[in-house]
């Protein structure tokens, strides 16, 4: 980089968000915040270039962005809302100032969309590749935060939005189609801003037992939860949300396991399902793919019938895809 | 990595440490945690593989150890006690299982020593090489926070402990030389764990006006701190504690220069110097090493004659080392 770390800082002072409760900001060792007394939710969610990103896909600003929504989406799916955020940045050294300053502007950007504050961090060099790791601190504003470890039995499994539509966006770019009518995907994949408003409904109807975001894909993080209740699920296939070109191309393994959607899968009690319909006809899609039952692990079913689990879902470390 | 990203979180687990008030840790979209109201400090400080450790210097129990020391380092320099502490590692394919399992023993020795317990954080795949990222939050505990920006002209600078060890310590390793009278200076460099005791007594006694650790090295950090202090300082050379085998070998600048001292550089009032020498006396070393004027900069004198700085510290992005 062009520029000494001294100037980098004092560029990256003009992203803070003025609030009345930083007692102190960037400049110093830490950064001091007034806090209320309550359960206060923390995460931290790194991208690794080559690993969860390539720059020919993505550029600063999305990579800034998705940075926080990933983060955004964690806090939310734990029923808080995010307050604020710190960042690491590990820049090598063909990487440009203007490259960075992208980076910041993405992170300003979605960080104004959910009014988290930018406290600090730290930016060092890396030796080959770029890393940005967030970390935040939001306040849970459910009578009890929201986890993976409430589903019952019974209750049945809720879905917000599409799936699959990031998973396809990132194999458009691998394959270079960008269509018109394919843009879409390729910035779901880009910017998967979390379906806030879908969240709002759900958190004021109080209606989820369980809850958490789909990262990995629909399978594995299913699963996931259901390990963490201690139960199983039962999925039926013919009412997984996912554009109908999927269904079209025979790519429907992306809606299930192609990971990167950041909606939110939740569980409810059945006589829920009305205020279900309701939140759905009020134009926040919502569907109801399976439910919780004894046992472990997911079983998926196609008209009744039960299907193989193939593909569940991304896995680090020579996993499961 | 021989294992899948599954199993190396279960065997993270085993690393929490249990709280009353984490309500719930590793196994969510996040940790919950009850807070209680107050000032609270966040940081996050990154070590990335060749540019601030290499593996042959440093295994990875010291470099889970030392990623913890260099946050608690910052959190205590801001007047406040640690409490939680998330982290991310970004993993190269080549590394063990036992490897990482060294990094959170490292870890979790130094969280004991200062009862900070692990929440969370993320573990990913990084392409070529290592890197670890931690973020911390702690409560202040003075009446005020300490930071950078009160000191005032008049007040006398003072810096715990000796510096110069830890860069002393590293050179050793670089010309592979490790005598036995040599290791305390590598162990230094390898395990710099902040000076708790004499820092209890500062604070008990609330005697510093601006405080901060010397990281990147004493003149640099002293300049960082004149800068948001907006003063400067005047400082003698012949008062700085180093050891002894330094003058000797004339390498006096790792003791003005070489950084990641993790000791802590102050202001104070100059009617507080018996308070000084009482804590001195008890068994802390504190040298005290000049005086804040008016101004800007950091001026070095030696036996009364003015010194021109060469060396400052170390700044990242082609700085002034």
């Amino acid at each position: 980089m062009e520029i000494s770390e001294n100037a980098l800082i004092k560029g990256i002072k003009r992203f803070e968000t003025p609030s009345g409760k930083i007692i102190r900001g960037i400049g110093d060792d830490g950064a001091v915040v007034d806090v209320e007394e309550g359960s206060y939710v923390f995460v931290q969610d790194a991208m690794t270039e080559h690993i969860h990103f390539e720059f020919s896909f993505m550029d600063g600003y999305d990579i800034g962005r998705k940075a926080l929504y990933i983060n955004i989406s964690d806090i939310l799916a734990m029923g808080a809302l995010p307050l604020y955020f710190m960042v690491t940045i590990g820049i090598p050294a063909k990487m440009s100032y203007k490259t960075i300053q992208r980076i910041y502007r993405g992170m300003r950007r979605a960080a104004r969309e959910f009014n988290v504050s930018l406290l600090g961090g730290d930016t060092t060099e890396a030796k080959t590749d770029f890393f940005i790791d967030v970390s935040m601190v939001g306040k849970v504003v459910t009578k009890y935060y929201l986890g993976r470890n409430r589903a019952e039995k019974g209750d049945l499994i809720g879905v917000t939005g599409v799936l699959g539509e990031s998973a396809y966006g990132l194999s458009l770019l691998r394959e270079g189609r960008t269509g018109k009518g394919l843009m879409r995907f390729i910035n779901r994949y880009r910017a998967p801003k979390p379906p806030y408003a879908v969240w709002k409904e759900l958190v004021k109807h109080d209606i989820t037992t369980s809850m958490m975001d789909v990262s990995d894909g629909l399978i594995i993080d299913l699963e996931k939860m259901m390990t963490e209740s201690k139960k199983g699920a039962r999925v039926n296939l013919d009412e997984i949300p996912m554009p109908r070109l999927l269904r079209k191309e025979r790519k429907e393994s992306l809606a299930l396991a192609g990971g990167e959607d950041y909606q939110f899968l939740f569980t409810f009690l059945p006589d829920r399902r009305e205020t279900i319909t309701t939140i759905t006809k009020m134009g926040f899609p919502i569907s109801i793919i399976g439910e919780v039952v004894t046992g472990k692990g997911v079983r998926l079913f196609e008209k009744g019938k039960e299907k193989k689990v193939i593909q569940k879902g991304y896995e680090h470390f020579g996993g499961t895809v």
